[in-house]
């Protein structure tokens, strides 16, 4: 049915003023005045983003619709996976342009940014195409792993060709049995007669595990060795590509593992999700022998804050496209004139469109203010705020990566309902925002689990010290704003942060002694934390808005605090409830 | 891609304990008091629910996914829609048990059941398939129209087969330029030289407006006459067959109209959305000339309540399916034993169960109880008691419809987060219920449009009188509980009433002067409105639980107090917030 469609796309137009001014609220000025960043200008940073927008623009959200329709396509004899021609001369422009390798180190080719710029990026590549961004995704997170873990010979071997993104990465975890608990995992790996480790095992939900984009693809696969102990402990991560390389560079032998099949999925069907088949697969131990989750969190939570930022990517093009339907279709007539009026006119399609970008944009704020904490952590002169910036990043990916997310599906079900009747049909290009903002919830750990790993491991550390060093800032911007137009806001904030700490506070006691108390409020508080930080990051911009940008911030600051900030009473009353009202028998009719 | 899919639909069991609760909260019993339904017995009830059960979870669910992955099919030269094979025999057990006319007078052959019965009877039929179900709704529709509006040679011409199903109707008003603005329909109608009516023009997004489960169509058309005055005053509604049907009852020549085209749609693919085009049609006029709107209304009105009752139906097998899978899924390990659990125990996964089956079970109250004020009104020997239902009915109609229809779609995207990455897999079923519980937001006038209909043209009746009198029910309820495990709820409850109170008063005002500061908290007000009612509710069935059901349903409404009441303070502040802060410049970027 769906090849008889228009492959047509819906526009998108990199919102670059945003973007910079998130940029500069995130702090990228300070980060530029690190030695590591001396040859890097703040000057050169917009016009970077308006090169990489019009890469988006024109060459890359073409793209989009064709993928939704034609999708990945498993040939069942070879195993290959056929991309849409479209998508080979997109990723080639993404290629020649050196786009994947601009926040990694010069030595092996890279740009040598901030990762808050390359993030910056990959926001708009994920608003252009959802499904061909994943692929740099992952090879990003197969670059971080190796260039933590790997070693020289590892190094020299992959790292170059995956910063040009001639070959791309993977992260081999799930199986069937073990998704969210990877401790069930029963790929192994063994030592063949030549000592040579040899993985063996299916995994399933690997994202671009078998494409035709380029001529090799690194696999990056967490297996248990023999006799290794149970659980998350016994696994260690081995890099097992789809070609062998020789010692000059060239490709060797085809390494014995295939797709098996491709799932059918509500969305991002551009994006081959393969069940994939090791047979023994030739392979190289990454990092310390069974010191597998380590390094698989080092891929993990580089790709966490890269998830996170398709929130506000869905979001983003979901309200470009709202925004010019609203503003095209006419529907019901003024009381003034009695001319027909534009939908945008009208007072609910307003709020709609304005939940939509004041969410979007909170997401932005947040996730690149946390990302410019990991560049901090790695480059600030100073050893204090390494330590502190690495706690937020700790902190807040767990907030940045579920909130944004969540935000972002709101926003493309929002888009749908903008369009009315035309939003649920497929040639509008809306729907297919809402089929593929759904992924980002569920995977890179799923948001349920974001929200453990936010209570349980990250607010507890040092009996709380970072998490309220945090709100104090947070507090301190709320009651000091003498700010006439942002009264409001600023109170809606104070007492959203009030409810954040009474909540924070009451998490930590329960910890200790009943976790389970604290686990059952998990989600409520990771939703209050995050639009507490969102309320926070648009009223320092507003704060800090040029007369130009002004009415807009502070507008769009006020309309979040009513939409959103008005919830934190609410959810810091389920957040703090703890597990008894979890006991309701569930199931238990006819 | 999708015809390799595999077909199994999921399982679905009626719920008919909680439905034969609904319909004791609704009051079912009192109006089987009623002399119109004396030849009705309460014991009948529960058997007939259990035999449509049956019929829906043997026979019609198992036809859900193959209408999902093959839809209707339009023949491009014949006109002519094809449904799933599996659809025609769902179909004709429908037709020959007599289903469809159970709530309709005795007369025509109906079985004069109450309304509120065949709501309940029409979830499940939803519930196990959206797409099939659209037919009889719309059929109902029609037979509505034609009882209130039409002479008696139609009745007698069309009713009879509508009943039984032999025949299907349409309702057809939409078209390109005039979709929530019915004003600027420009489909007219004219009588030719005989005097005969011919209706010409281009209606979109008509529901089963062509297809092959009946040997004839019933169309209901809006149309514009000549001469008429502009916008709605100028319509009058016709009936049009697809076969004009002789005096003796056969069937004649085939009328002038057809299925154009089909919509693709991002969900309920089993349902054939047409555009219709008729070419001088030969039409009868139904009701007053130029009152189409009116006689619009009154199928209108009772396919709000149809549709509303989507909602708890596709949240309904959502949560049946979740339910089953946090069962059987295993992932973690329990702390005490070491044993791996099921999902079921994990406190997100029961919080996200519990959300959606708490929603579900209010929205189906709400809706029981709404359309129980139908049947009072229409049959209560008591003329003040039909008067007070008829206000509510008219109230609540918009509230039903829009607040079950968000918090459905809501619970089928939680049914998807409940089984992560399985969910976004189209093959496991749960994909499906979030594609097609995308649509009862927009279509039969989108949530939106009756948040405005709420506070613009309901709440105001007499000075607020009603809505009044409903809060202080609410309120009495409320104040008056003494259950000691219902403190809690009740308290919300309280604090619940007193927001929804306070914003009613606040709308009410600003209704003369400001009408744009209340249409501005429209959508907040009518939320307030349903979280406020659906605990109500809940608590009305808690304090009548028998001591099986008393556990489950103390439980569920504290459970709903928690996660859904403490939503009304902050949703009272947006509500009365004003227009001011919409005011914001939209899309003043580059």
């Amino acid at each position: 049915m769906s090849e008889s469609l228009d492959a047509r796309a819906t526009p998108y137009a990199a919102p670059i003023d945003d973007v910079m001014v998130a940029l500069e609220v995130a702090g990228i000025k300070e980060l530029l005045d690190y030695g590591d960043f001396a040859h890097v200008e703040f000057d050169h940073v917009r016009p970077l983003l308006e090169e990489f927008g019009r890469l988006c623009a024109q060459s890359i959200a073409p793209t989009d619709r064709i993928g939704d329709l034609v999708g990945a396509q498993l040939d069942p004899s070879s195993h290959q996976v056929a991309t849409p021609d479209a998508f080979h001369e997109a990723y080639a422009r993404y290629v020649e342009g050196g786009w994947g390798a601009l926040q990694f180190p010069t030595q092996y080719g890279g740009g040598g940014l901030p990762g808050v710029v390359a993030l910056a990026l990959q926001e708009m590549f994920a608003s252009a195409n959802l499904s061909l961004s994943l692929n740099p995704v992952l090879t990003q997170g197969a670059i971080e792993a190796l260039l933590r873990w790997g070693d020289a010979v590892q190094q020299s071997t992959f790292l170059p060709r995956l910063l040009t993104g001639e070959w791309t990465g993977t992260m081999n975890l799930t199986e069937p049995d073990a998704g969210s608990d990877l401790g069930e995992i029963t790929t192994t790996a063994e030592r063949d007669h030549e000592g040579v480790w040899r993985v063996t095992g299916t995994k399933i939900f690997i994202t671009w595990g078998e494409h035709d984009l380029t001529e090799n693809i690194v696999h990056l696969v967490l297996a248990r060795t023999p006799d290794a102990p149970a659980g998350t402990r016994g696994l260690s991560l081995f890099v097992v590509p789809k070609f062998l390389v020789n010692p000059d560079g060239s490709l060797g032998e085809r390494n014995s593992l295939r797709a098996q099949s491709l799932e059918h999925k509500l969305g991002i069907h551009g994006s081959p999700t393969c069940v994939m088949s090791f047979e023994g697969a030739r392979a190289e131990l990454v990092g310390p022998f069974q010191g597998g989750m380590r390094a698989m969190f080092t891929m993990m939570n580089a790709a966490r804050i890269s998830i996170g930022a398709q929130g506000p990517a869905v979001a983003e093009r979901a309200f470009q496209h709202a925004l010019s339907y609203a503003q095209d279709r006419r529907q019901g007539r003024s009381k003034l004139t009695g001319e027909r009026q534009a939908i945008i006119e009208h007072a609910d399609v307003r709020r709609m469109l304005l939940t939509m970008t004041t969410t979007t944009q909170a997401a932005r704020l947040l996730l690149l203010w946390t990302s410019a904490q990991g560049d901090r952590a790695r480059h600030a002169p100073d050893h204090d705020v390494r330590l502190h910036a690495q706690e937020m990043i700790d902190l807040l990916t767990p907030v940045a990566k579920a909130w944004s997310t969540d935000v972002g599906f709101a926003a493309a079900s929002l888009g749908v309902q903008v369009l009315g009747g035309a939003g649920f049909i497929e040639e509008s290009g809306m729907a297919q925002r809402l089929r593929d903002g759904r992924i980002a919830p569920i995977y890179e750990g799923t948001n349920g689990i974001q929200a453990i790993d936010l209570v349980t491991r990250k607010i507890s550390r040092e009996q709380g010290k970072w998490v309220h060093q945090l709100l104090d800032e947070i507090s301190s911007v709320a009651s000091t704003t003498t700010d006439a137009e942002l009264t409001d806001s600023a109170r809606a904030l104070a007492s959203a942060v009030d409810a954040l700490r009474t909540s924070t506070q009451w998490m930590l006691e329960q910890l200790e002694h009943h976790p389970d108390d604290a686990i059952a409020g998990a989600n409520a508080y990771l939703e209050l934390f995050g639009v507490t930080m969102g309320g926070w990051l648009l009223t320092r911009r507003a704060l800090g808005s040029t007369s130009a940008q002004r009415e807009r911030f502070v507008g769009e600051c006020n309309f979040f605090a009513l939409d959103q900030l008005t919830k934190a009473p609410g959810l810091a009353q389920v957040a703090t409830a703890g597990a008894r009202h979890l006991t309701v028998p569930i199931g238990d009719r006819a």
